[in-house]
Order: structure tokens, then sequence, then C-alpha cells
């Protein structure tokens, strides 16, 4: 059963400012060799994942912003861009999305997402007065759990590994992660979802740590794989469940504010 | 020394439908700068791995599509799914190949890889009649496999991610994998080299078992690593040996049927 | 504080020889939508990183190269190839990068690689007899260290996976990894940033150790890794690192030459 809010969002999808004849020709494509798929497509994925409660449309853009970056996945960007905007998240956000993942996915990743997101922001006019500017008023850092982060990676890392040490306090913690224009828990959204796209689970402990601090509550991290599942592959997120769950298992009940 | 069969599937290569001068072109282009990665194909590649006993030329082309597909590397699928026609794999087996790893290595890879199969089938004329239906009658379940299945993945997964847990079981064992164009052996061909593929060895134990309970070989599966090496690289192969040398050794001798 | 060479190494980067427009679109680009992303480039990756001492820039060169062929990220590889060359590489150590990396990364990230090593080497009109011949005279094998890496992967899987074993063997250690036009110690940075590039750390302690017993030093690998962070992404170093660091903590006081 397909909602009113549904049906505008299908419509919203179609009506792409973003190469609507490329999309109209893969929609053919797809229901042409493939017709099990597009079933999937309407019936699974957006007539039924895109409703799920547990996560809003607006946050399951964010997570699939995240998967389709991370992976260099750039031929449906433009499209989900699109549909990304009409669920509420901000041109400023996407733009700091992008910047985030230069970091947590890859350089290249950022840059071809960018080209991607400016044809989008010009088909929509989104002026310059909405983007951030490069060295915004940074928000306040928690220094004690910022000084514990880094203490803990400077034991681990610092004598053998100092660039990579110096550049995660300098660049990251101190910098990219304190830009204002995306909510750390939005941070925590973006690079939790990067991370199960790309595989790497090792990391996925500490951020959904960092996550749970910065406001993300459990059953959307939890919701947030089973959106990934259709955008990233079932193997990645049977990956990250097992670490996920340790982590909620795991979590102090003080909620995660180190000593 | 090159039988004449091999140089028969080197001139269905040649003479792809596909974008042929493109294809000429990336011969000449790594033959003036690479004369040694032509040779190595020409030698090696096909040469020598395309006619090894132990997998016959259908189902390496099977694991070279799903290697491609779960790569996203589109460049040389059409040669590639030409190539796999000429081999004997069926449109109705392509076009389930691509559904299947929509779910396996995440949907961008399954609409990317359609597009590509569209052109392929037109090029061969291949009509609407030999594609899948989006909702066949399905192939019988094993109830007791797939209950059992469900059990232990509800135990482990159920309470803490449920959307993740509900839909492998509604539509991944209780659908896609019954659809009947694609042989279940050869559902697990795909996903087993789309596990090695991603370098996702985790689900590679339980994927090795359901294999050869749908009547994989373990010197099939073995032979499909050693195919797989020359297509996604040494170093994800040397992870999944290790594993499905495990699961191979571990496989109890009643074939995996679960009591 | 940016230094003379720094600069002119800025401007060669603007000349390339490949595509110059599209990368000032590029640059424009990112500057519309991130400008923060723009900063970092220039303050953080050219203005700092690539000036870091520990790394050269000519072996920071092989590392983005392997990393961005490995994630096959071409959009970018034009600029970086020309780079490279700037930087010292020479063109048949290009050739030889391409090659070695269809092993390592898989054989289409190297044909997608090659068609544009084809055009940079055209406009830079590097003449044939710069590109190393299919079939050259290969440097001397150590005879005892492959007996002894043959012995225990044999042991391992050669009953289990005698195809990958033989090939292993025959095509990697008694002939890709002795091709004279790349250094062993260039070969072996170029795979270990493959392996960092890929999240494949399994791998990573074997060819620590190959490295530096091939004349890579512990800081160069360190450093190298913090090359990759911006190039590959954070996370798939932070995975690297412990496994990095436990095979330097190991490694034997006579250099790892085995008895």
């Amino acid at each position: 059963m397909q909602s009113i809010a549904m049906t505008l969002a299908s419509l919203s999808l179609l009506a792409s400012s973003v190469a609507l004849a490329d999309l109209t020709k893969v929609r053919d494509d797809v229901r042409a060799v493939a017709p099990a798929l597009e079933k999937y497509r309407q019936d699974t994925v957006f007539g039924d994942l895109w409703k799920r409660p547990g996560l809003n449309r607006r946050d399951r853009s964010i997570v699939t912003l995240a998967a389709l970056i991370t992976r260099n996945q750039t031929a449906e960007l433009g499209e989900y861009l699109d549909f990304a905007l009409d669920n509420g998240v901000k041109p400023a956000e996407v733009s700091e999305i992008v910047t985030h993942l230069a970091f947590y996915a890859g350089w290249g990743n950022a840059m071809a997402a960018a080209a991607i997101v400016k044809d989008v922001f010009a088909a929509r006019k989104i002026a310059a007065d909405q983007i951030p500017p490069a060295s915004p008023q940074l928000i306040a850092l928690n220094e004690a759990v910022e000084a514990d982060r880094a203490k803990r990676v400077g034991e681990l890392f610092g004598a053998v590994f100092p660039g990579v040490t110096q550049y995660t306090t300098d660049v990251l913690f101190r910098d990219l992660w304190l830009r204002p224009a995306l909510a750390p828990r939005d941070r925590s959204l973006v690079t939790i979802s990067s991370l199960v796209a790309s595989g790497q689970v090792a990391q996925l402990t500490g951020h959904v740590n960092i996550g749970m601090t910065n406001g993300l509550k459990q059953a959307e991290i939890a919701e947030a794989l089973t959106h990934l599942a259709f955008y990233v592959g079932w193997p990645n997120v049977f990956s990250a469940m097992p670490v996920a769950k340790d982590a909620f298992e795991k979590r102090p009940a003080n909620g995660g504010a180190r000593p």
C-alpha cells in the first residue's frame, strides 16, 4: 500500500532535475532485462524500506548518500542528491557530507561527488550563501573526551605512525568534526554508514560509541544497517551486525562518557 | 598451445557486438603501454586459465560476471556478457545474476549492470520471452534447512536488527533464492564469487556450505577461487582460501544437512 | 608556508597535459560546493602532506598511483600520472606498476589504467623504446627465500587450491616480481599501498616483511600509510596500522632472512 507521501516522493524522484532522460532510460533498461529487479525496487525498496519507522526519510537520505559516495557510485548520485534535498537534507549539510567523506572514504570519492553536487545545486538554483565557508567558527570541543581519544590513539600509534596520529588530532577531531554545518550526530551517521559501506567494521565499535554519545539512538543505527543492506549489499551488513551488536551491549550505562 | 575451441572463443571475444572499436582500442592501448600485461592476457588468462579443467567455461563466465558486477567494473562487462552467452549462460540466467547481485553486491551495482545487459541483449536480438517474469512460480523451499537458518540468524540478530532479519527471510531466502531461472547451485556460485570479489570472507563459511548443499563440488569452488585470483586480485583470494579450506574440512560427512 | 618547489609542483599539476579543462572545472566545482574541501586540498594535502619528510615525492607518487588504480578511480588518474612523471617516476616504472597491479588489484583495474596511461604517454611523446618489453631478461631470484615461501604456501594451500598455488609461484614470484623495470623495493611499495587501499590487511604482514627485505625502511612504510590516509580514507589506514606495527615489532633482528 503506497501512501500519498510516498507517491509524491516517487514523483520527486522521477522529476529529478539531473539527467531525467538518462534515469528513465535506466528504469526502462532494468524493466526490460530484469523485471524482478524493478519489482523489488518498487515494492520493497521504495514501497517498504524507505517508509519504515525507526529512521526518517531525511536520515535515510544521509545514509544513502554516504553509501553511494563511499562506494564511488556516481551514476545514481544525482538522483539521490535531489531526493535528499526534497527530504530535508540542507545544501550546507550535503556540502559537509562530501567534505567529511574525503577523510573517511578517500579523497577521490569526495572530488567525484563534488562535481555531481555542483550540477544538482545549479539545477536547483542553490545560492552561494547556502554553502558553508571554508573556515567557519567551530563548535566547542569536548576537551575531556578528545584528550582521552588522543591519548589512546597516541599510545597505540603515536611512536610508529606520528603522521597519521597528528593529522587525526589536528585535521579530524579538532577541525573537521567541529565544523558547524553538519551536526555531530549526523557526522556519526555518515561515518557509520561509510564504514559499513566499505566493509571497514574494525572501526565500527569506536564510531558506534561516538555516535551514541553524539545522540544517535541504538534503534536508529540498527535501522541504518537495514537500509544499508539494500544499498551496499547484504554481506557488508552481516559483517557489521555482530560488531554493532557487541558495541551496543558493552556500551557503559553512563552513556559512554569516559572517566 | 591454443586449441581451436579457444581460438574460436578468442574470436568471439573480438567479434563482440558491444563497442568493438572501443575494445580494440583498449587492446592496442594495453599493448602500447604494458606489453607484458597483453602477454599475460593472451598466454596466461585466455591461453591457460580459461582452459583449465575443474570448472567449465560456462561456470567461469558466471564467476567472471559476478566479479565484475560486484566490483562495479562496467568497462569490460559488455564483452564478458557476450562471452558468457557464447559459453552457454542463458539470457534468463544473466537476468537473474544481475537481480541476485542487487542484494549481495548492492543496489547500484545491479542497476549499472542492467544498462549494459540491455545493450548486449539488444545487439543479440534476445526477445522478451527469454527474460524471466517479475513474479514466477517459485521452486520448492527446503523448509527444514530454511527454518534452521532463520532460527540461527533470528537468535543472533532478530532482537537487535529486526529489519535485516525479516528481509533476509522474506525477500532473500523465501523469494530471491527460489526464483527458478537460475539454479540454486549457480546462485551459490554467484554468491561465493561475489563474497570473494568484495573481500567479505566472513560470510564465506556459510555460503560454501550452502553451495555444497546446492551441488557445488569442492574442486569447483577451489577452481573458482583460482579464476578469481586474476579477476579480483591475489589478495582477495589469499584471504578467502583459509576460510574456504576450513569450511571444506569442517563440512559434516552427511553433506551439511542439519538435524 | 609554500616552498618554490611546491609551487612549481602545483603549477605542474595545473599544467597537466590530460584534460586540463576538465580538471579546472573539477576544482571550480569543489570550490563552489565544498570550499572546505578545496582548503584542505591546498593547505593540508598539497601544502603539507606531499612535503613531509620520510617519503620523497617520487615515492608518494607511486603510493598514490597504486591507491588510485587499486580503487579503480580513473577520474584523477591522468593528473596524478602526469605528476608522477614530473616527480621522477619513469615511464617504464609506470608500465610495470600497471602490470603489477593486474595481479594485486584485479585484471580490470589494470586494463582501465592502461587506457589512461596511453593518453598521458602520447601527450608527453613518450617513445616505445621507453616501454619495457613483454619478456625481458629477469633479475636473479633469491632461490632460498622463494623456496621457503613456496613451501609455506604449498603446505597451507597446495592440496586444496593447486591452481592458485601454482600460478603464485610460476607467474608472480618467478616472473612478475623479477621483471627488471621496477625495482623489488618499489614493487613492495606498490603492493603494500594496494593492500591498504583495498582493505586487505590480512596479507600485510607478509608484504611488510618482503618489503623490508627488499629495502623499504620502516619509517617509509609508516609515512606511506600517512599518505594513504588521505587517498584511501582514514578507516583503511586505521585497520592497517596495528597489523603493520605488529609486523615491525616481530621482524627478526637479522632483517628477515629466513634460515
